[in-house]
């Protein structure tokens, strides 16, 4: 029998089709021939669903706190709305992860060929993530286009779009995969990166987009669901880059490569603001290297650090934080903190 | 002495440091990191003036056409009101060529390497070209927020930018470089990508936009300026792909490399519409190669079609049409047909 979780999932899949086929419709209106209806269609089908969906369920599920409702009692018409801007969320997913893994020459995403490595596609992927991008705002005209609340969502798009790039350029220009630089790393940088390339998108976007719809916007409001979601969304990513390290396969399902890619993790970060300077030296000399051998020894350094001591440390940490600043959410203008509470169970202790 | 044109030109040029500026405060407001603003503010120096700027300063010259002023009497605050939109475009264009020179593996642009090629950059050149592209909504947000046009002209740009990328899906995938396939060539579907990857954001979208700051934006008006620039951009491109094929070096610049490019221009595409069968197996054989025997075969057949002749008729029909459809545009809302005269006397025996 198919779980609740399993349930809402289908139904929220069972929207997509509708939108390409909408998509379909506007580029039929234009005339388009065929043969690009066909690959449009491929693109948006082939990059937008098959992840965890997990950003644009949450759009779902926080609209239906804010509204005293279960998602299963929200009726279809209502229920679509909302989903469509999770749908948006995860079309702006689609595209970064497109161009993301064009520039870090990644091979296979979701178990399945990166677009750009599917014969046919190559270098042609850098329009198809375009025309990703392009289709949230043609989804927004056409089910917004009179919701008082159209352009200030039309913005956020822009905004956080904007914001997840920085965040992605400071990644790339901080930790290039082929020249290893540890001077260039900090906490205060990985956490800017980790702010903007994957906070604002993965946790702030989908419950202001719900709050609009749910007409909870307030500026304070919304300040109230910024003030907990992004440094949880922080934590969710420091998360990530201890799991990378110290997770077993089993539990993360696949085998961490941030050390062997030069990644500009929480784990190396923190070792770099504890080590002596000969830890700093094998760690200069040995991260960022294709080499198991080389791996190990970061791995050795990071183990005499204690960093998955001082991980546990930190999660327990912000997560108290976060439950303190939670439990003084103001809830006089009609937002929740359930809203923020349900993110946070689902990130505190993951452990995939 | 510097030239009206010259002047014209430098007043606009002026404006974009502003705007560079701009955009380098709000990621200071952001708190990122010097590096990053450098990083941002080269790419926009790098990649957007530079052109011949026709489509930024058409915004003006329209502008002031519909305004009853010459440029010089605008005063500095109207100026640069119009000149940001014209500047938007701008953007728009280098967002465009960033990754058209990535897809077509180009090794320069405008006398310098392509963004992609400058060492250090590489791939990261596909987050810089969404990055041009944010550059619009920034500017647009903080210079036109509480203008009553100001969602028109956001919706403007997200449909002129999807419809250049449709044309531009549509060439790539009709005249991908590496695998020549003539079957795949008409002449319908030439118009095709010239209007959608060329007229709107090059020949409409400057005039739509300058039409909206000078409040003359009846449906019909919008009509009216469609009417005539659509046909009037797909003349230009079509003028483009004849003087490759048919100008000196000397006209033009460089040296045209269309056949051996694979290009689906109008020189092929009429060509194919009148070969004889043994003169469409020369095509099949020889186009697009990267070999000038075979080139010279191609423009022998062109030749042997009368194709320069063809072409010098059909420049004579487009322009009587478009000055008939001019001569009966209606003014009465304040449209004015001088906007679309300017246009045409731009492009018509254009030899550069």
């Amino acid at each position: 029998m198919a779980s609740e979780k399993e349930i809402r999932r289908e139904r929220f899949l069972n929207v997509f089709p509708k939108l390409v086929e909408e998509l379909n419709a506007s580029l039929l209106a234009y005339d388009m021939p065929k043969e690009a209806r066909d690959w449009y269609a491929h693109s948006l089908n082939y990059n937008t669903p098959g992840g965890k969906l997990n950003r644009g369920l949450s759009v779902v599920d926080t609209y239906a706190i804010l509204s005293n409702k279960t998602v299963e009692q929200l009726g279809q018409e209502e229920y679509e709305k909302v989903a469509i801007l999770g749908w948006c969320i995860e079309l702006l997913q689609a595209y970064f992860l497109v161009a993301d893994d064009m520039m870090d020459k990644s091979i296979t995403r979701r178990g399945q060929p990166c677009w750009y490595k599917v014969p046919e596609v190559g270098e042609i992927a850098i329009n198809d993530a375009f025309m990703l991008e392009a289709a949230i705002y043609k989804l927004l005209k056409s089910h917004f286009r009179n919701e008082k609340y159209y352009i200030d969502i039309t913005e956020l798009f822009h905004e956080v779009t904007f914001q997840t790039e920085l965040g992605q350029l400071m990644d790339l220009i901080t930790a290039p995969e082929d020249k290893v630089d540890l001077s260039k790393f900090s906490l205060k940088k990985h956490s800017f990166i980790v702010t903007f390339k994957t906070a604002y998108y993965s946790f702030y976007l989908p419950v202001a987009l719900a709050m609009y719809v749910a007409g909870i916007t307030d500026e304070k409001d919304l300040k109230q669901a910024r003030d907990v979601l992004i440094p949880l969304g922080e934590y969710f990513q420091i998360q990530d880059d201890y799991l990378d390290c110290f997770g077993t396969p089993e539990q993360i399902g696949k085998i961490g490569t941030d050390i062997q890619d030069n990644k500009c993790s929480w784990v190396i970060n923190k070792a770099l603001e504890l080590a002596s300077a000969e830890q700093r030296k094998t760690l200069d000399e040995n991260y960022g290297k294709k080499d198991s051998v080389a791996e190990a020894k970061c791995k050795k350094i990071f183990n005499d650090l204690k960093i998955e001591q001082l991980y546990h440390e930190y999660e327990e940490s912000i997560a108290k934080d976060l439950k303190a600043k939670i439990s003084q959410v103001d809830e006089s203008r009609g937002f929740k903190a359930d809203v923020l509470t349900a993110f946070l169970n689902k990130v505190y202790k993951r452990s995939k």
